[in-house]
């Protein structure tokens, strides 16, 4: 298959990509690196990537930012910060993508775990993963042409847990190898509509 | 207890009041029509409100707003617009209540069936369903002063069966009766960050 990896660059990319490239062609993309530069809060940049890759099997996108802090230090606008930048910026790449993806291809997008094992200045992106969640499980009975979408929902990484495990106190790290076999499941499996937990 | 009801015009606010309204003092509030007018997309609105109200002992929110479309008709305006006025709207009624409402009281927010039991159109609906879920559980532990959060999802109403039963094939209404208990269950119980579901 022909599959685009936006946010290849991160740790979860990077885990994605290192499971499925010796099968597939991968397409990496991201804001500053990549084969190709793309902006997701931007819709035509979105547009271009498409135009640039052409039809593909599958899409993975393991991008998205968010505001941590303590619910009394939160503000609506912070909110909105991680909605429109890890929610929305996912949205859009489905809706740009419809016309793009084969049939019977799929989107598999990234939330995480802080919706169902909460940290304390989790609460942004705790909103954030559920509403993927929630979005993917609705969006799959509306697709096109047998195309599939699920999200992944990793645990903080092993890779990750020096530089942010202290703020996940108790929290087992997960594996990068665990981590891009959620990604394998939903490329290469059947799922749909689901949310795909790495614990 | 002193309580808040927004949205209690609804049929689900007016399910919450029916159940609560022998044992408490609700004052009633909403867009159009209640005690107070509010507009919970202004953040000075919902501080007018609390200064009128004084301190209370429970917060309930029964209003919001999304968008209904097929997927290949959604747009990122459209998921934008839901988030605002159904997610952040009660977030901010949220944080602005946090000084406001008394030691141990609580928070009760509403959210919907379709993230967990979808129907064609409702991807809109589904993602600020997710989001809430997600937003109750990490809040609840970030909570000051014993305060708890909580959010009702309840499946369609039998008294809004007519109206909107058209779009939900095959989902089995649920009673208002049903639904005001689980407000009780909010407001009255010792629950917190949990989503309180009526099937």
């Amino acid at each position: 298959m022909k599959i685009i990896v936006i946010g290849a660059a991160g740790a979860i990319g990077q885990a994605a990509v290192a499971e499925l490239s010796s099968r597939h062609e991968i397409v990496t993309a991201g804001r500053s690196s990549g084969d190709i530069r793309v902006d997701l809060a931007d819709d035509a940049s979105i547009e271009a990537m498409y135009a640039e890759t052409g039809p593909v099997e599958a899409v993975i996108c393991a991008a998205g930012e968010v505001s941590f802090g303590r619910l009394a230090e939160m503000t609506g606008e912070k909110y909105l910060y991680s909605m429109k930048n890890k929610v929305l910026t996912q949205i859009n790449l489905v809706l740009k993508g419809l016309s793009v993806v084969s049939d019977g291809g799929s989107f598999t997008l990234t939330s995480g775990i802080l919706d169902r094992d909460p940290v304390r200045g989790g609460s942004g992106a705790a909103t954030t993963n559920g509403a993927l969640g929630g979005f993917v499980k609705a969006a799959a009975i509306d697709m096109p042409r047998g195309l599939r979408i699920n999200v992944v929902s990793p645990g903080l990484l092993e890779v990750s847990a020096d530089r942010y495990g202290a703020i996940f106190p108790g929290h087992d790290p997960v594996s990068s190898r665990r981590v891009g076999l959620a990604y394998a499941k939903c490329v290469e499996g059947g799922l749909t509509g689901q949310v795909v937990t790495v614990d």
